[in-house]
């Protein structure tokens, strides 16, 4: 993003574009006393375009939000829900997302390929009908952050973002929501994220738009390594914010669009990411002079995931060589006598070769809620940043406590 | 393997092949009080061949063993040290390594291409020459294990293997030792495995069964997906069995020899899995019904790879839901609505739904110290195995303590 493009961003507290509402309930589904079960809409279809899970075992209601997004693009309400994530649940969980989008097209006398579905929680439970059927005409048209927290899990708290950008002398308002905090719970169905924005924009350039988004924000965070089988994010825009329809990359105002989304979806994904199980810290890896945007990535990933420099960054450890190790596993151009690394902006490798820093300095420097990395493969010009969190005591009494 | 080829090895106690000797002694490389310095040599010239780290940052020592193996698939002498790594060391590094070789050459009145190198330990110190210099005289032609122990960092205990076969009448002794157990203190570099043998057999031949048998084995473990830089399998076969030269994979006792020699190399790699940093367990996955051998095992690996099924394992937890999401995270041919689970041989998972299964029963049977995962694709006839471990507070402890 240029200079240009980030100072037209102006982040603003939680709000809704225009014709956006919502509600968040609790209904029972699970055990935790928690608003579980939501509604999403939108006065007129909007366009919307999603990217999903590439876990095999797709969630039958991200399956079916995929399908109906991809009839035209174009999406009016989401039915969402916490608790059950209604994965690996056969042809009974297929058959109840329907069943849930039928409910709720009829609710608000829509069609059915206007509604998208979402859940989250166990993975092989089913989804209790009589208790949405029943839950369904008590959700109101409101304008607070409910839904927001009705799809929590054991997230320690909502993922919000919202900026404002001007896009043909109109204010367009970008808000999103997500949860997400790794599988928290044993059997829990992870990451959602939902963005709502007033733009007006054709249905497949908010497709292109979103996935371009997604590969440098959410698909470049990571917890532990374990893709769900529910991750979704959905992106409705519904053009009440009256600019002039985007329709192509070379539009004038496009470009400020898609750094509006993409700040949003950034800020989303560092939530998650600090909010993963256990974590005490979030790490960020900033990669420079890499060959190409996709090997920066490839390598600011490869740092944040390690579970050698996640362990090493809890216990405040400057531990460059594990840093290095992980660098060298990625299959990237790397020029493998001059790499320089930095931990929170002190020097601690250059030209592959430990420098001397004093330890300790650098060791309180880490006593922060935020670590940043900084690697150079001296092989070009490109960037790339990853997002993750450190590896504590508690992430795995959470993911082992099965007995407590 | 066949049950013919298995009936054919006998595994025994500890012994080298005819005409290989070996020592380890303390020399004081590192702070801790255990023996840190060795040879392994045989009586005449052996066929070689080694399979090393893809890591980027080779360390110098396994960059000149590789080498020096490649010059003609020969070696008769390896000089070994645990406590420093001389891995990122540079131009220092390359030196050092070089001497040590030239060293142990002129001590055994040998070609320095007869000689490799392996270090572990620190990563970025450098070797301490003149403390080599003088242990090198104090090396005695022994028939102990103890160059297997001075190899050792913070294992817990060795790695040894020992089969004979009977090649074309000869008994054959099949002989191997390894150390690792993942990163266990910080900036250790970690992998080594050596194999030795009194077969005849060509050296390009050895290097073909040797990269064939390391990619079932040695490649199937993880303890924490973290690829260190010193990494390194090397086999010696020295002949004095006095078989018939092993030329071709079509001899008739090839697949006798091969499969004694997989089995050396699979006992060696799963007691380092057993080992791991903090492990309490050791994980096999069985995949079965794949469509080929590479995708079974990277649906294997896939399986004990995963940070949540490695603590699910510590907490005694049958959670099938991480073990159905780390296989669907694989890109391996699946039939997605027949996948099948069972832990410990109790099925959890058929038709890709879980089975109703007696929780508590799963878990109690998991109180071992072994843990067998089974997968089935239902997607054809190749089979695939991985080992690894679980991931305990020990593993969070170890790797964190750098203020302890």
């Amino acid at each position: 993003m240029t200079q240009d493009e980030e100072s037209s961003i102006n982040q603003i507290s939680f709000t809704w574009p225009k014709g956006f509402y919502n509600d968040g309930i609790k209904i029972g589904l699970g055990t935790v006393d928690k608003k579980d079960f939501g509604y999403l809409f939108s006065q007129v279809p909007a366009a919307a375009a999603g990217t999903y899970t590439t876990n095999k075992f797709q969630a039958a209601p991200t399956k079916l939000t995929k399908e109906t997004i991809n009839v035209d693009h174009k999406l009016q309400a989401v039915i969402l829900n916490s608790a059950i994530a209604n994965s690996c649940t056969g042809a009974q969980g297929t058959k109840d997302a329907h069943t849930e989008q039928q409910w709720l097209a009829d609710a608000l006398n829509i069609d059915t390929n206007l509604v998208g579905v979402a859940s989250t929680g166990l993975i092989g439970a089913y989804l209790d009908m009589d208790k949405i059927k029943a839950g369904l005409p008590k959700l109101q048209p409101k304008t607070g952050d409910d839904v927001s927290q009705a799809i929590l899990t054991t997230d320690k708290k909502p993922k919000q973002a919202c900026v404002q950008v001007t896009l043909d002398g109109k204010t367009v308002t970008i808000t999103g929501f997500a949860k997400g905090s790794g599988m928290i719970h044993p059997k829990m169905a992870t990451m959602l994220g939902f963005v709502t924005t007033d733009a007006a924009i054709d249905g497949d350039l908010l497709q292109a738009t979103l996935s371009a988004g997604v590969d440098t924000t959410f698909n470049q965070i990571t917890v532990d390594g374990d893709t769900s089988t529910n991750d979704m994010v959905v992106v409705l825009a519904n053009g009440m914010a009256q600019n002039t329809e985007l329709k192509t990359t070379t539009d004038a105002d496009y470009d400020t669009f898609a750094a509006g989304l993409h700040f949003v979806l950034g800020e989303l994904a560092k939530q998650i990411a600090a909010d993963g199980e256990g974590a005490t810290k979030l790490i960020e890896a900033n990669v420079t002079e890499a060959l190409n945007p996709t090997e920066a990535q490839s390598v600011a990933k490869a740092v944040v995931g390690s579970s050698l420099v996640k362990a090493a960054i809890f216990g405040d450890d400057p531990n460059w060589s594990r840093i290095i190790a992980a660098i060298g596993m990625v299959d990237a151009t790397m020029d493998i006598d001059h790499v320089a690394i930095s931990a929170n902006g002190i020097p601690l490798v250059k030209d592959s070769v430990a420098l001397p820093f004093d330890e300790t300095m650098v060791s309180e420097s880490m006593k922060t809620s935020k670590v940043t990395i900084d690697v150079s493969l001296n092989s070009g010009t490109a960037t790339g940043q990853a997002w993750g969190c450190d590896l504590t005591y508690n992430y795995v009494k959470i993911n082992a406590s099965y007995h407590t």
